[in-house]
């Protein structure tokens, strides 16, 4: 009989305000509740997202971080599912397979575990982590900058012990997201032609997808002349610099493809690039699959002739995966080496050096930044 | 031996100006050109689309009408589909049936025939109507308002003789919009709620088609009370006012559909309402479908979560049909009774009486006006 997990004093990186550099502090960890586990965090990697929150969100003291890779260190009432040392990615929208959406068969936004937005754990609208006693939240019900931490049983993957944990953490967000959106949400068929806008991990992961879908050409569009090496290297053809063009780029791209690209994605988090992408892609059937989240004009606006013409805009969160049920088999692929994820890491860092990530993703100078905790 | 067809001077209803009330004139129709047939309009309706091009567009003298049936009274060389006196539907979007979208077996945006904006006929960017030697213009290269009119092959259907043409010229365009917008845009599975804005001609269609795919819920929406007879006639469960509630109407329709429409539409020609049935759809696998051309406002605007969280925006021209190769079969399910369309002509007139119909189509007061040609 085993005894009852008690409270972890462990270090985090507590982000204190808006865009200020975050502090390692000692953090106390709670144990997990009903349905709940606490994870060993390995490694975890940081996305553009745990940026964009950080500069703009107001939930303070905060602990970020969703993508991430770890052992199960102990589990709560109820779970049966896990069990210690049980190797897991975490989930930054989780999956109870028993609401209208998750029984649905063609939905990704659990009603019960969805995106957490407000700092706190889903059940009970509280923390896992305080500093002295004072709560100190949550991002995305995950907060992986953090030694260990509490998620949902609904938040969390088992995936193969063989995985590296510290290269199977891209597949808990950017990587996936990626494949997912060419995948899941577009169907990318063989012999497309495939414009995307934006070429970090997320946009470098729908290359991917599409290369893998037998794309006949795919078209690279970024601002960033130092993505090219990497954006060919994952199977971009031609690489666009809208910075090169005096006219819109989206007339390049339609006279390059004979009227527009059969899809378009938007990868950039700038609304502006959605509606560049709408007009790259050719009327009739071309796709325009929309992933960034923006930091500023949440507005998307289009030309209704666009539409009307016979052209679709469709999001999706998480490239469309159920989240437990699909990420596995993901890590799968990845062992079976029907997926690159490893050329995703630019850069590996000790967790205590978690402001450098912030820097090269704010810089343009990373594609992934993997923080490997203390063993 | 058959002669050559010669000039034709009949009448037609001249538009001289934007928004001036049209003008009976002696017009000379020209004989058709190679690939082109001339047709004895016997029935034409008037559409939303005639009203706002008339009032908006610069180009004049022109004849306007695009939705029309009748009769083929002479072809020229090289036609071998049709002959005197086939029984035609007039097309406002042609089918070349050879360019890559006619082969891609899922475009109708044909490339060669598709919506001509010029108020030319699409082969040689000239007019087939005259008014002593002066060429007035068309509309879609359609231009039904006139007692005989040219259309290229391509831009008209053969149909069962035994339909009545007085009644399927609806079927040129607004009914067939809708029930394609239903079934082939949308793809309606039975068992889904489905909102629909705007509940003229179009909406009501998309009701129509709503309803065959056994949809359980429909919800109408239009600011005119003058429409709530006919909506629940076509199938309308539950028939809302935005104008009786203070709050914005997508959220009464996310009540009562427990998150949100499976599908919504908007066929009323506001782009603001394209943003409403996009709020007014479920996250996840909620479908918008845009149909409306508007008038003012061309940009859609939509905020990115509303995307991201799964929700599809799509438009299509004519609801998707190939229009050659599907309306004869759409006729042959009004004989078989499968679909009703004689229940949307809510006026009958002669075709001198056509600024009449103008100004019930302004004023909200008709469905489809049907306009009888002298015999």
């Amino acid at each position: 009989m085993s005894s009852s997990p008690s409270i972890i004093t462990c270090k985090a990186a507590v982000a204190w305000g808006a865009g200020q550099p975050l502090v390692i502090e000692e953090v106390e960890v709670s144990p997990p509740q009903p349905q709940e586990i606490r994870i060993k965090v390995v490694a975890t990697s940081l996305c553009g997202s745990d940026v964009a929150a950080w500069e703009s969100q107001p939930i303070f003291p905060r602990i970020f971080g969703h993508e991430a890779a770890g052992i199960v260190e102990s589990v709560g009432d109820g779970v049966i599912e896990f069990k210690e040392g049980d190797h897991v990615l975490t989930l930054f929208t989780g999956e109870c397979k028993r609401c209208r959406h998750c029984t649905s068969n063609k939905s990704n936004m659990c009603r019960a575990l969805g995106l957490e937005r407000s700092g706190v754990m889903h059940s009970d609208r509280k923390t896992r982590f305080s500093i002295r006693g004072n709560p100190v939240y949550h991002f995305c019900a995950v907060s992986s900058f953090s030694e260990y931490i509490v998620v949902h049983s609904g938040c969390a993957a088992k995936v193969s012990p063989n995985a590296p944990l510290e290269k199977i953490c891209l597949l808990s967000c950017g990587v996936a997201t990626g494949l997912g959106a060419a995948w899941n949400v577009a169907d990318i068929s063989k012999g497309s032609n495939v414009a995307v806008f934006g070429l970090g991990t997320v946009g470098l992961s729908v290359v991917q997808g599409a290369k893998l879908r037998g794309a006949s050409q795919v078209i690279g569009v970024d601002i960033n002349p130092e993505k090219v090496e990497k954006a060919k290297d994952f199977g971009v053809d031609v690489y666009l610099n809208p910075k090169d063009y005096d006219e819109p780029i989206h007339e390049v791209i339609k006279r390059m493809t004979d009227g527009g690209a059969d899809y378009s994605f938007e990868c950039t988090g700038d609304t502006r690039a959605t509606t560049s992408a709408l007009q790259s892609c050719c009327d009739g059937w071309g796709l325009t699959v929309t992933l960034g989240v923006p930091k500023a004009k949440p507005e998307i606006t289009a030309h209704y002739g666009l539409l009307l013409t016979g052209r679709t805009l469709r999001g999706s969160m998480f490239g469309g995966w159920r989240p437990k049920s699909d990420i596995p088999s993901l890590v799968d692929k990845y062992l079976n080496k029907e997926i690159r994820v490893d050329e995703f890491v630019t850069h590996n860092l000790q967790f205590e050096d978690i402001n450098k990530a912030f820097e090269l993703m704010r810089e343009g100078k990373c594609l992934r930044c993997v923080l490997h905790m203390p063993r």
